[in-house]
């Protein structure tokens, strides 16, 4: 049952025909893991996919609130309807910290077009990763023609939250050496578009060149990244910016991957929150199962090892031996 | 049976004696995922918890392997063992770009009372993460004083890899922006030490002082890292360091925090190292479980929601209702 006067029906209706305050009320839902949440989802989900998905990422303060604002403004000024979902993956302590910088999209808040929203984490994870795909099926269902999927950070919990989208955006800055270092010993993924923002910051051009030459190493030429200068806050670069992501897609689709990719997008998916939740299980049992907690007291005490204790805690899940 | 000429009594026995061959070749059995690892680490698991362990995290190319290699000649310069554990995330196809430079470490290959090791990937992070707690149970009963844990990256998953460790230790350079962002932001947890190395770089005291001014913003004092400027290949600042790894480790355990954080970092591992095999399963179900196979069909044309097929993995696996 729906609260604060929306039914099932009406919400669903009002997702499909795109009404705001329904999709602000249906992604409430989703953020307080309602059941009702997953029971929408399910009722819009015959008319998804019609949005080009586009996944933003990159640690703090690189400026990615300034570049989705100016994005926006390029998709907008295309015609088309755009979504922006920012996802925050910061403890509740540090949340004004990360998106204190939402306001740079104000700019769009007024145009009926344009729907904005931060969501946080409310535990864990696991649970973020699954309300992510879940509001973005309901943006997706909305109508919007483009949703930016935003996430802060390059590591692989944070590719994970954004790993739904079509495309993958990074967005780095003179200065982001540990990132440039990251993606040179392949511990980051290479993504379908990078861009150095902040462009008149004097260490821009040899950050440029310096990504440029690790990506050259790649020996798969096609999967090469597109590598752009933008200044934000300016609007610089950034029509180049949004003809490189056009580009990338139509490539994909050009080459038939953009629909193996979806499929492989959503296998995994479905791999990641069901993971997420078997995590809350695990969690449970360690909490309140007597035989774990028994064999926890076990493992401190060096009585019983380790392993023997995980064997348990899968086999008090599954059934099975636990190996 | 083990391979190779050692009975498990034989391992057993030499691991416990401090063997480095027996050491060499157990841990072999662990890389390798076999059956018999397991055996061993539960017959030797009653002699560990002698060594004090301490993580070693940062982003690529800090100089984290000179630092070590620096340290461990501290901690012989007291007359203790070590064991020195490198564990590598990346992809196996960039591999030697992370593990080239653990030829830092040959000034003590040759040492008898200090044992080396690179450990890869094979396959996924969560079997690198059973492994790592392994062959870290192994050098611990082996009977060195001083085990160092150390991993590239820091991120959430690279964190898990370490977090058996009692102490954690990240290493920054000048030019680490993106790490202390993500400090900033709270998106990375606060170690017990910081190092900014390579400290005569021109940017070495302006990150001292930024990520001074960052700590000191957490409210709880005694939890504030102490921070240090090294030159690991000149030695410089490496018995601060060290002292200052000495000192923490000195303070928690006369607060009583290093057992509450042994027990804490023990069940934290049996949830991560069984939420890996459970991983494990969902894949295999994702691969090969006929009725799960059909759901995911049926999501790609968009008829079943991710979600009806997640629980659906979950049910198959779990016997229950998925939810």
């Amino acid at each position: 049952m729906a609260r604060a006067g929306w039914s099932h029906e009406e919400l669903v209706a009002g997702v499909l025909a795109g009404d705001r305050r329904a999709l602000a009320r249906a992604i409430s839902l989703v953020e307080d893991g309602a059941a009702q949440a997953e029971e929408l989802v399910r009722a819009v989900y015959p008319r998804t996919g019609g949005a080009a998905s586009i996944g933003v990422t990159g640690p703090p303060g690189v400026g990615k609130s300034s570049l989705l604002s100016a994005l926006v403004g390029e998709v907008r000024a295309q015609g088309r309807t755009v979504g922006v979902l920012s996802v925050d993956p910061s403890s509740p302590f540090s949340r004004g910290a990360l998106l204190g910088d939402r306001i740079r999209l104000a700019d769009h808040f007024l145009d009926p077009d344009v729907y904005i929203r931060s969501m946080g984490t409310r535990g864990h994870l696991g649970g973020l990763a699954e309300a992510t795909l879940q509001a973005l099926l309901l943006v997706d269902a909305s109508g919007k023609d483009v949703v930016f999927l935003e996430t802060v950070g390059t590591g692989q919990s944070e590719v994970e939250v954004i790993g739904i989208a079509d495309l993958v955006l990074l967005v780095l800055m003179p200065g982001s050496g540990d990132s440039v270092q990251a993606l040179k010993a392949g511990i980051m993924e290479i993504p379908d578009v990078i861009v150095v923002n902040k462009m008149d910051h004097p260490g821009a051009q040899t950050m440029l060149q310096e990504v440029r030459s690790i990506v050259a190493l790649d020996p798969e030429r096609e999967r090469r990244p597109r590598i752009l200068l933008t200044d934000a806050l300016r609007g610089e670069g950034v029509s180049e910016l949004w003809e490189a992501l056009e580009a990338r897609r139509r490539e994909l689709e050009e080459r038939g991957e953009l629909a193996s990719r979806r499929v492989r997008n959503l296998s995994g998916e479905v791999e990641t929150l069901a993971v997420a939740r078997l995590r809350e299980r695990v969690q449970a049992a360690i909490a309140d199962d007597p035989r774990v907690r028994a064999a926890l007291r076990g493992v401190t005490r060096r009585e019983v090892d380790p392993l023997s204790a995980v064997s348990l805690v899968v086999s008090t899940l599954t059934g099975g031996d636990g190996t």
